[in-house]
């Protein structure tokens, strides 16, 4: 199978998976319910519930843990994205071509189904619908998804990248801020994965780590690039956003040719972390190539 | 001890506790932790912390680990308040007499303070830190937090809540919403207190709750008499603003007296379930006795 057609095929997997857990009847407010579903069914590329399903099947895990996981983390993204898009944030109408929560509804309901959508990730991982892991792995789970979206994660890196608008600042600060704005997220999506097998050693814990890092910061580089070289109508957002919000990026701190080097020395880091690895990660090494290669 | 003296002895408890876990040196964007400790650090009531603690000695929880819950459940009632007081929510620039976390810093990180506060709850919860809870312990005590504050409680009362503001709802509607907003998160204090300790049985925690249900909204019916009747200094938020905000409350629904006799039927219902549980439940006897008749 191509890489592509496996990344389809995760989308439409963890899609069927989001879509049965936020309709199953629930008393709350419909329009809060609605607007929660629409912000997540939106047709993401879902990269972070992909590395989850590609990490957790290389080791073996449950398939069915893994839908959960999956579910878990994109209603994690997705609540960033609610929250990043509104008009105190980065101000965005459109997000993939559509209406942005707020646009589509309203502030407040955007600023609420952002809340609920980051609460569900915690409700999902602390069900009873786990087939096989036990509680062990599923708190390992809830503490490794906490500390990658919070203070120390996802939302630290938020908060360092409004305060970076319109300064001066360094590769070293860049790097944090991606760091931890996308790249804790997607490490964690790995780590994860690994955490519902049945068993994995610290040091391929650590390799995964290590993967993890670099691709999720190639990732960004990668998404800086094509902020540059990009097209709108494949981005699904405006070619030189970045740009225009006057943030440094790569490009803008290393001139796009140094741009594209660091992207690839990342992914070289990336598959010399995979080959300590005693398993067959093909398909990671597929999905870092992708990663530094697409075009959207 | 008297029951005022319990509450502003475990405030300050509370209190301690969420200055140690959110001092810790971390990397991250130094004002959004400093506008979590605003905001998490104001000197609140402690209602949900003092639930937790009262209800897990009388069953025999380790004192540290009600530490962990009080300061969990703490980050997500403040978490709630920051959002609530955000322009496109109530719009409120003071809370406890001080400037709201967007007066005080900027809506940006007054959002994302509060997604952080809430993801720091379930970083708690799913720490390393308990004494003497195990895992299993541990996925109850975030799934009970996780159903409480999310679509099908706090969040979904919340969004209901504003559904409602200046429309006619009678009083089921009026009780659901309290019941999600309100009522949810107090009954989870109750819980999760009760499942830090070594045993408890399914009907203690039936009674706990049915307590909890009853509590909760007597809290909410009293909030609502306060008011009317209760004195802006006291309060430390403008006497008459529900009235203001169009809101439905107890009171209009039913009149000032009948809002009266509804509170105290609400904590007659706490106090038969409390008489259900073998166990001496004299200080949520007592808790329950403060919540009817408080001034503030």
């Amino acid at each position: 199978m191509t890489i592509k057609k496996l990344i389809v095929e995760n989308q439409l997997r963890v899609e069927g998976v989001l879509d049965t857990l936020l309709t199953q009847p629930m008393i709350t407010d419909q329009t809060l319910l609605a607007a929660s579903r629409y912000s997540l069914l939106n047709g993401g590329k879902r990269m972070r519930p992909c590395m989850v399903y590609v990490t957790g099947e290389i080791f073996g895990a449950n398939p069915d843990d893994l839908d959960l996981v999956a579910a878990a983390i994109e209603c994690i993204h997705s609540y960033s994205l609610v929250h990043d898009d509104l008009p105190a944030m980065d101000d965005d109408d459109l997000r993939r071509g559509m209406p942005t929560c707020h646009i589509a509804y309203d502030e407040a309901t955007a600023i609420l189904a952002g809340d609920a959508l980051q609460t569900f990730a915690f409700e999902i991982l602390s069900s009873s619908k786990f087939k096989t892991i036990n509680a062990q792995q599923q708190v390992a789970l809830i503490a490794n998804l906490a500390s990658a979206s919070g203070l120390r994660g996802m939302c630290g890196g938020q908060a360092l990248d409004i305060a970076a608008t319109n300064c001066a600042i360094n590769l070293t600060q860049l790097e944090q801020i991606h760091q931890l704005k996308t790249g804790a997220l997607l490490t964690s999506a790995i780590l994860m994965g690994a955490i519902c097998a049945p068993k994995t050693t610290p040091e391929i814990l650590q390799n995964l780590k290590i993967f993890g890092e670099n691709i999720g910061l190639a990732f960004q580089v990668q998404d800086d690039i094509l902020d540059i070289e990009g097209d709108t109508a494949v981005l699904g957002k405006p070619q030189g956003s970045d740009l225009q919000a006057n943030k440094s990026t790569y490009p803008s701190l290393l001139g796009l040719e140094q741009a594209k080097l660091k992207s690839q020395q990342l992914y070289e880091n990336a598959l010399n972390a995979l080959a300590q690895i005693p398993a067959d990660t093909t398909q990671l090494a597929q999905l870092a190539a992708y990663i530094v290669s697409r075009d959207h």
